[in-house]
């Protein structure tokens, strides 16, 4: 559909994960006729024994649908899709009639490949979309997972997955039922310095870590993330989820138990149905502790490993951009990379090639599941085991 | 058995991968009374409401016996079995009664627990031995890994892991028929540096992979060493192996054809029998090229990935202590360790959690098959597929 869009190693790394075709490519053979040999070396025979690369179809980008055009779909996500190179923005889902018009002439999108909330589920005869992400507040996540893949729909849904373990499972089993692929926007699996702590952590770099604290606040929340209806809670759904997460990744296991206790109110008028802020504890069964806070009304941004032999963290851990690292050992030197941009080529590539993405609908029911638990605690005041 | 040789917190957590059972040590709470909480959180509950630590038997360290006492099992096997958490040196196979008094004496080496050869099949009557770690020379290691597993040892077996697949078919089935683990000696996928040039090229924090160089030579080869019958092959065998691992981890790709030129002889009586050093270059069905130098009279020591956002290199990359890397980001600042001594934890809590090693047979297998098709590349001029 879209030939052009691929490099030509990228056909031929494609291909050969499609087709499980061995090919050498023309880039293969021009850099062996370039290598640095050792003085010894003759490259002559090389060459001439390199079979020529095989002439096939470009794979196309897949298409994605946003549904649900608010701050995230169109701060981060769309100009994350002028960057993609295994999918474009094919299409949106709004029920706002404005936005439609705005998002076709800035965006460039057909009429065709332009739905809103009442005849969504006709974009199963849209062959243009293959991926629907669902960018709407966290309790109409359930339902438009569940119909997107009945539509036939691979599947990307915005952390967190839903507001009930209950509403997980039927996500995951519509998505089963449907032979359709589905993952959650944990944008952070795909940037490296968190992926560094990953590492640092789970191959025990630094020996056993004892302590994690985890902490994510931001002091402006505003809209739907304020409605416990529409949101499932207050700062933990949101942004405390992020430390449900650093910590799980960070140290390569789940907790057993947690404790919890909900901050004061401060504004009462404003989180008249949600935390205004909550600490958090999560125990693992090697008595590792990870100390956790999240707030909307104060910003805090921190993911820091403590181990036996040093530490390592993060700060700050989860913003878009800017994030920042450092060991005992001194400062991590790493890439800054669009993170979106990442996340969806890399769930349309594992699409493609039929592999599993590495956030799948069960990393985001576990994190629900945490987060219930952890709610469960703070109401209660009791230690709540998982 | 070794009581008090854990720590309470590794004696819970291998107790909780053991038995599957959820514990909360004395730790966990005394370190909830001491966390930096938020001002609004209270941490009181959180201690009444944890429970106490169950009483159980300390697991003991595994027994490692050493089969074959050269340099590699006296310089750096031994001094790091003083440094293991979950094994220690139990025992020794020798044929050298000198060698026998001196180890006996150096490391406390109970008699009952130093064999020879011949009556090395007896080993399988001696409790203290849980792991047989084979360190003879490349021909030998078959024969004693088979008998090893046949006297119900787990083993790990130095690198390169024999001589022919076939002789790896034939150990990997011994080990499995017998219900044992097997693990190679791959120290470095336990090295922080080589851990992160993984982490760097899998997760494609700098984009896909084009070239990666691997570079390992040494000037002072000796003994056995240079003796085809004995270790199978020249420097390929024993240092080139280790680019040959090193261009696997950092991509995470398997080569599918190889093409190799012999350096010339300049000391063509030291090396009568082995290369001298050779070339060779590994293609990848992605059009990714690995350009590998290996040498027995030129010091190198070089892993370097060249990607489409940037570069990542170890220089020296290899050895036991020393490693240093760089990105096009800046210095990697990354701890300095033990590379046996971690190893050989890592197996032996495999052993006793009875989890996968991160460097089975299987592992050492393929590297063997890349090792045989590259000397056929040599010998033929020809490019062999893998």
């Amino acid at each position: 559909m879209e030939p052009g869009f691929y490099s030509r190693r990228q056909f031929l790394q494609q291909l050969s994960v499609n087709a499980g075709i061995t090919i050498i490519g023309m880039e293969g053979i021009s850099m062996f006729s370039t290598l640095e040999m050792a003085e010894a070396a003759e490259p002559a025979g090389i060459i001439e024994s390199a079979p020529q690369a095989l002439a096939a179809e470009v794979p196309r980008k897949l298409g994605i649908a946003l549904v649900g055009l608010g701050q995230y779909a169109g701060g981060q996500l769309a100009p994350a899709l002028k960057e993609t190179e295994a999918c474009y923005l094919a299409g949106i889902v709004t029920g706002s009639p404005n936005k439609a018009r705005q998002w076709k002439r800035q965006y460039n999108i057909p009429d065709g490949n332009i739905y809103n909330y009442d005849n969504f589920d006709s974009i199963k005869d849209n062959p243009d979309i293959d991926i629907v992400y669902v960018v709407l507040p966290n309790a109409l996540h359930a339902e438009y997972v569940v119909r997107a893949a009945k539509a036939g729909k691979h599947v990307i849904c915005e952390k967190p997955m839903a507001i009930t373990v209950e509403e997980c499972d039927r996500m995951i089993a519509a998505c089963k039922e449907a032979g359709k692929m589905l993952s959650i926007g944990y944008r952070l699996h795909f940037e490296p310095h968190n992926l560094q702590m990953k590492q640092l952590g789970q191959n025990k770099v630094y020996g056993e870590i004892k302590k994690i604290k985890a902490y994510n606040g931001m002091g402006d929340a505003q809209g739907w993330r304020l409605d416990k209806k529409l949101a499932g809670g207050g700062p933990l759904m949101d942004v405390g989820i992020y430390c449900v997460q650093g910590v799980r990744y960070t140290s390569g296991r789940e907790p057993i138990a947690v404790t919890a206790k909900e901050g004061p109110k401060t504004d009462p008028v404003k989180f008249a149905s949600v935390e205004q802020s909550l600490t958090w504890q999560m125990e693992f069964a090697d008595g590792m502790i990870a100390e956790c806070r999240t707030s909307y009304s104060e910003e805090m941004n921190l993911l820091r490993a403590e181990a036996e032999r040093g530490w390592f963290e993060l700060s700050p851990a989860y913003p878009y951009s800017g994030i920042r690292g450092k060991t005992s050992d001194g400062p991590m030197k790493l890439p800054q990379v669009n993170q979106q941009a990442r996340q969806m080529d890399d769930f349309a590539i594992a699409v493609r090639s039929d592999r599993p993405t590495p956030v799948p609908g069960e990393m985001g029911r576990q994190d629900v599941k945490i987060l219930q638990a952890i709610y469960k605690a703070m109401e209660t005041g009791q230690r709540v085991e998982i």
